[in-house]
Parts: C-alpha cells; structure tokens; sequence
C-alpha cells in the first residue's frame, strides 16, 4: 500500500488534541478500576467480605513479579552478603533504602549493625519485610519505615546521619529505579561525613545492536499493508528491559562504556555522554543495548551482561528513533542521555 | 537456618490483617501516583504546559507493549486476514470486539462488510484505532466506539444484531483477556440468528512440566538462609506468560488437551476438568505449561506452543500451589479450574 494520504495541518492539531485527551481518559479508566479492587480490598481488610477464589493478595500486580526472581538469585545474593559483611562494621548506624523483603537490612543485622533504618516505599511489600524481620527475631535492629528515602529526616526516623547507606534499587539499565536521584538526596542529607555507601560505583556499557526482533517489539510500521504506525504514540521512548539472548541480533560494535556514577562523590545530576564507537560490522543499528557493572565495594561487583544469563536482570534496550545504516569501519557517534529514571539516544 | 519460631494463632491472625491493610494502602498509593500523572496530562491536554522530554504519550504504560509485538506477528496477521476473508460476505453487519489498531475492522471492511462496529474498552487505544481507520478512508464503514462489548446495545451502537462477531481478545493462556464472558454475552445479546463468530472453537494443551528455573519466577522459599518466603502472599496464582524456551526444564508428560471452548453454542462459563496424565519421566512437576490452539475459522488454525517461537504469544504457566513428585508410569491427577480470566490448577 502506497503511503496515506497527505492531511492538513488543522487534522493533524485536531488529532494529537485528541490523542492527548484519550490520555487522560485511559488513565481516569485505570484510575477507576483500581479503586474498585481496593474498595473490594477494603472489605476484605475490613472482614466485611469472604474473599473469593479470584481474590489473590496481589489483585493489581501492586508488586510485581520480578521480586522473586531476584529474591531467588544466588549471585547477587552472595554478592551483597559477601559487600555488607565488608562494608558494614559492629555498632554501625545503617540505612537500608528500598527494603524488598528485607535481605540487606537483615544482612547488615547479621554483620553487626546496631541499627538498621529500612524503608520501602511499597506499603505492600514493606508490611512484608516488617512480618520478615520480626519472624527472624531482628526487630530491635531493624525498623523498617513505609516511605520514600526522600521522605527520611534525621532526628525522626533516623537519630543521627547514618555509617552506612544500602541501596539495590537498579533495574536492567542501572538507573529506572531511581537510584540517582535517590543517592543525590540520601549522600547529601542522610549520610554521616566519611559514611560509606553500597553500591560505591557502576558503570554502564553497550554495543551498537541491529535487531528487527527487538525493534519490532516496540515499534511498528505496516501490518498486511495497513498503516499502524500511529501506534508509535505509546511506543517506549527510553530503555526497556531485553533478555539479549532470545532474539536473533547482531552487534556492530564492541563493548564500550558510555556512563559512570561515583556514588559517594561524582555527579549523579541528569546528564549525557557523547559516545563515538568504531562500527565493526555494517548493518543497521536500531539502538543500544545496555547493561551494568555494579562495584557494590571495591572487590565485589555485579554485572548483568548478555554473557550471564544467570543473572535475574536482563538487559537493557535503549532504542535509536529511526533506524541508522552503518558502514564497516565509521566512526559512529551518539549521544546517550540519562533522566533520573531512563536512558535515552539522541 | 531451621524453620521460623512458632507463632500464636493471634499474632498470626494480625498479620494478616495488617497484610489485607497494606494491600489498600499500595493500591491508594498507585492511584495517587497515576491521578497526578493524569492531571499533568490532563494540563498537556489542555496546552496549558508544554510536554517535557519525559512526558511521552504514555507515561504510565496505559497501553501495554504487546500490543508492538501482536502487530508485528506476521503469522497472526496473515491467519486473521485468510479468516476474516473467508468469514465476511459483502455487505455483512460485523461487530470487531478488542480494536486495537483497527486491523480486523479494516479486513473486514476490505472483505466487502457494508458496516463495522469495533469497540476498544481502552480509550487511548481507541483514538489510535480511529485515526488509523481515518487515515485510510474507511470511516464510512467503520465505527470505532471506545466501550466495553458489554455496553453495547442494538438499536444505539448496533443498528440490529450482527452478521460476524470477530474477536481476537485472547492472551497466552486464551481466556486471560476475558474471552469466555465476552463472547457469553455477545453470541446471546448482539449477534444475529446463524450469525457467524470468530474465532469458532479454541482448545488449551498442556503437559506436567519441571523447572526449578520457571518456579522461581513465581516463588520464594529462602535467600541466603533467611526465609522470606511470606513474599509468596503476592505470587501469581493464575496462569502467567513464560517463553518456555528461555528456561531449563523437562516436560514429564505428553502433551493433553485440558480444555475445549466452542464460542458458537458450547458452555463459556467458569468451569473444571479432572485431567489425568500418564507419567512419562519421573519428576517433580513444579505446574502445568499450556498453550491454545483456536480456529479462527475451521480452516484457519493459530497455535502457540512451545515449538512454535514465532508467535508473539509465549506460552501460559500455570503453578501448582505445591511442587509434585511424581513417579514413571503413574497417572497423574490435577483439576485444572478456569475463571473468567484465569487458569488455575487445583
């Protein structure tokens, strides 16, 4: 089919008004659907109702399902008990941000810690971590808060700046969890001065990747000669989690580091790099796909490159808005962006 | 570690009280975040802001990236189109149920149907699918309406009850979209006496599976000697998406047919089977993977199972509540159990 025909510019404003307002419309929907299940929810706290064979504890997905495939790999574990036996010394002050079912906060317990301030910004998942904490006797060590870090004040939740900060708040990409904005905040506000901070450094590399299969799972452009591409609206615009071994790809470059965060002192600000990488292969490169190196301490690192596919966490895929034809032996430069939550390509 | 210290029958009883607490407070918390999501975008609806870098059209993921991956799905597009060609006679009244991107009802339409009706419940979904079909001049014949199949009614959407309903709501697992109580109701309210439906019969295979690796996608037992295990409160207990493939695991039985849905004239209601499988290997079955295989029409066949890894649809895993060991060459019993929209065993 032959490209749509040409519209005016008075459709065009006309549409993306109504695209916008349809955005308000779909989220009011989700709005009241999750009022509903917590109404429902409400009654069942309030004994008022039998809950049903339908009634899971987790009717929305309020936690989602990747806590058990972290909670459940041995490498990272071992990884953070092996760094907070390290880093955490007996009679510290700890600040464990982002509880989970809380595996550091009773890691630092066990390390010695005479006090662990854990918070867990899901009420959810922190009424969890409280029942945990307390089964296995370490209530007096560890209190854990229901809020965001940010919401922490010294002389409150916590008596004094802390000796440590903990904070395993990394997705795919290092940062879609907010781990920068989140160590800005603690580093400057919560930390006691020469206080020490897990994770202390991470990088993130990335290779220059042609993949119609990944491409095509967040784009797309015809379908049986219709023109869909509208559907672009909603497609992601910063990275999105990829397992890089399932779909058929190419990279075109090597490796090369395009970030690096200092946590205790470096710029953890919004940002961007200028990378310029030599393209190995000729093909066409839909985007960048991504992953970490975490020093957790100076010897103990996570990675989730393609080539540990052990590791719990994917990779990442940060896609380039139009696809880039490559020449073996260029020169190929792009500038990476980072948000407080997402990497970007410009 | 050994097990937790024994609990009292009170501390337990208000623990989960205070779990059924935390559900509502997660669930009001979501909606605080996605009601000052909808006012910023209600602002950029309105022009009253100007969008940032971060203000994508989707900020909360209110549609889902499947929809990218379903698009692309050349196998599923094709059979669609084969069906929907054989299906719709010109002039025909046809009801589209699920618009997406307005695909069907633009097949339909270039089948020869003089009318579509196609409704999406998510709204911005259906802004994008009444441009599309705009776009390509066939707003005369097809009628997006941003509703629920439920809402409609003949007379008001419907001018009389339709020739063809085609309905392509159907998830890895088939009934996880709501296909049984949709096409319940449709087939009684608002289709015409020997009208025709698509898809016409639809079957759910499966076979006893073992993966240590799937199991811990979905549950937790313990993490470096600490048992955390009360996060299973918010483990799936229905059917949930895996790529079968991605995963180490043996299959211990042959491949069944645990159910059959014929939409024409056969019971959509919730429902049971007493399945019983021959052991082939012994094992411990850890859930059940089941796939569909739903005739569009009774010569358009699509299928999602393991061994076909084209399909945008992975497979359904659907856990049992305890791992089982089983022996070679016994029979194996389950009940698997279908809701309105999940697969459960039992």
């Amino acid at each position: 089919m032959a490209g749509l025909p040409a519209t005016t510019a008075k459709t065009r404003r006309g549409n993306a008004r109504r695209l916008r307002t349809a955005i308000v419309r779909a989220g009011s929907q989700q709005i009241g659907r999750l009022t509903a299940a917590m109404e429902h929810a409400a009654e069942a706290a309030a004994g008022t109702t039998t809950p049903g064979p339908e009634d899971t504890h987790d009717p929305f997905r309020l936690v989602p399902r990747w806590h058990f495939a972290m909670l459940n790999d041995t490498e990272r574990n071992e990884a953070l008990a092996r760094a907070i036996q390290e880093i955490v010394r007996p009679g510290d002050l700890v600040l464990d941000i982002g509880a989970g079912a809380g595996l550091l906060a009773m890691l630092a317990a066990r390390a010695g810690a005479a006090k662990v301030i854990s918070c867990e910004v899901n009420p959810l998942v922190a009424e969890i971590a409280r029942q945990v904490v307390t089964a296995h006797g370490l209530s007096d060590v560890v209190t854990v808060v229901p809020t965001y870090s940010y919401n922490l004040q010294i002389g409150r939740e916590l008596s004094r700046p802390a000796d440590v900060i903990l904070s395993e708040i990394v997705d795919c990409g290092l940062i879609g969890e907010g781990i920068l904005p989140t160590m800005r905040d603690a580093r400057t506000r919560l930390l006691a001065p020469g206080g020490r901070l897990l994770p202390g450094r991470a990088r993130i590399y990335g290779a220059l990747c042609e993949s119609e299969a990944i491409h095509r799972l967040n784009r797309v452009d015809t379908a049986l000669g219709f023109d869909v591409s509208l559907m672009n609206v909603v497609a992601t615009a910063g990275h999105h989690p990829v397992r890089l071994s399932t779909w058929p790809h190419t990279l075109l470059t090597e490796t090369a580091e395009l970030a690096e965060f200092a946590f205790a002192d470096g710029p953890l600000d919004e940002g961007s790099a200028k990378i310029a990488l030599p393209v190995q292969r000729a093909g066409v490169a839909h985007g960048v796909v991504a992953w970490f190196a975490m020093d957790l301490t100076p010897t103990v690192t996570l990675r989730n490159d393609p080539g540990n596919p052990g590791s719990h966490w994917m990779q990442a895929y940060i896609p380039f808005d139009q696809p880039r034809h490559l020449a073996a032996g260029e020169v190929h430069e792009f500038t990476l962006r980072w948000s407080d939550t997402q990497l970007r390509t410009a």
